[in-house]
């Protein structure tokens, strides 16, 4: 297996993800939700880059509308970005159309894969499992505003350890080297490695704690979101 | 300070080196080369994105041609990209353009910083010094045709790590946070570091170990070439 780390959705190059199994990361928190809502029911979901698109596609399908703006809940949407709104009660049954700032753009930026999954810290050990046998893996960073975000990087890290603990032999390139041994480096304390990152303490000034304690809880989630033939995840 | 570090020259975004002091680092081997030459009282280098453009540079000015497409020396120039051929002797009151795959390129993505260096292993300590009065920072890190390059994270790291040494105190963004991580993890052990990584086993693959252990020995070289008004560094 060669595993491609890229930093950001701007470092994929035209080209470079066909063929690939691709695993879109936004740990915090896009990711983490989307993970928590398939793990509780819901029966697809999709994303879309703007706001008036998601209400459009919300329409047409009768789903549910899920995401933020700036880490805040979108006027009329259903859900925040707060995976713990998504329970099997809200959830099951039900799509869902969400949009937020990077996790989005991300997916987009990564369509052109062969196999499209959504990986987090909370799902890293059932990523691992689920693309155990492509040749080709490609995780990309959602980042936040188009730059790098440590903890991005880190959850890339976590689902390389995982791949490895699981013994897949794997050549990694310079990024997956790096988000491996960053990942090593933090010893578990995914807390104390992003304490002085931007997007981390933007989240605790905005009081969302809880949602930070969810998202860094490793391999609490079963669930691995992938992309149907109809563009919806399951 | 600030301290941002882009993992590539394709993550500086429009207006982001805007009075900023940037430092372009392309530790395998370029700017180890250029510190060397200026170190060595070369009267001035410049960079050329071509090899025509480069010949034009040098004949306009009667300066020496160096650098390398693919790692290899260029037919007709005086110097491949070995340190050890910049030579006091060789150097010493000549003007020197330059043209490399990837240090060039990420000098010219650089081009809009207010004050611009060319920073290394070689010389991170100096370039500490060279940037400590500075509110703004960049180490702009020139990867591998175009995909991020470990040895040029580190050595970002090197240089904040200088800058620590120093006194200075400053917040760093998250990729300076991650090569600042990466540095320390590698404890002085550069070379077992990049024992994975592309370039390094490139370089190696090549025969040019000497060149290696120039590039990655620390703090030996007091100059910082700095591009001056003429748009030459020296």
């Amino acid at each position: 297996m060669h595993i491609r780390v890229y930093a950001t959705p701007g470092c994929i190059r035209p080209g470079d993800l066909c063929g690939a199994t691709a695993v879109v990361i936004d740990a915090l928190r896009m990711t983490s939700v989307a993970a928590a809502a398939v793990a509780n029911g819901c029966a697809g979901l999709c994303t879309a880059v703007d706001i008036d698109e998601a209400r459009e596609l919300a329409s047409r399908h009768g789903a549910l509308l899920g995401g933020e703006r700036n880490a805040l809940q979108i006027d009329g949407f259903d859900f925040s970005n707060s995976p713990s709104a998504y329970t099997r009660g809200r959830v099951g049954g039900r799509r869902l159309v969400m949009t937020t700032t990077n996790g989005t753009r991300a997916i987009d930026a990564a369509g052109a894969a062969e196999k499209l999954l959504l990986g987090a810290f909370v799902n890293a050990r059932a990523v691992a499992e689920s693309a155990r046998g492509a040749e080709n893996v490609a995780l990309v960073c959602a980042g936040t505003h188009g730059l790098f975000s440590l903890e991005d990087a880190l959850a890339a890290g976590a689902i390389i350890d995982r791949l490895r603990r699981i013994g897949v032999s794997f050549q990694p390139d310079d990024m997956a080297i790096a988000t491996r041994t960053l990942y090593a480096t933090a010893g578990g304390d995914l807390h104390t490695a992003l304490r002085e990152t931007t997007h981390y303490n933007r989240l605790v000034g905005l009081g969302l704690k809880d949602d930070l304690d969810f998202c860094l809880r490793e391999d609490t989630v079963d669930a691995v979101p992938e992309r149907g033939a109809d563009g919806w995840f399951r």
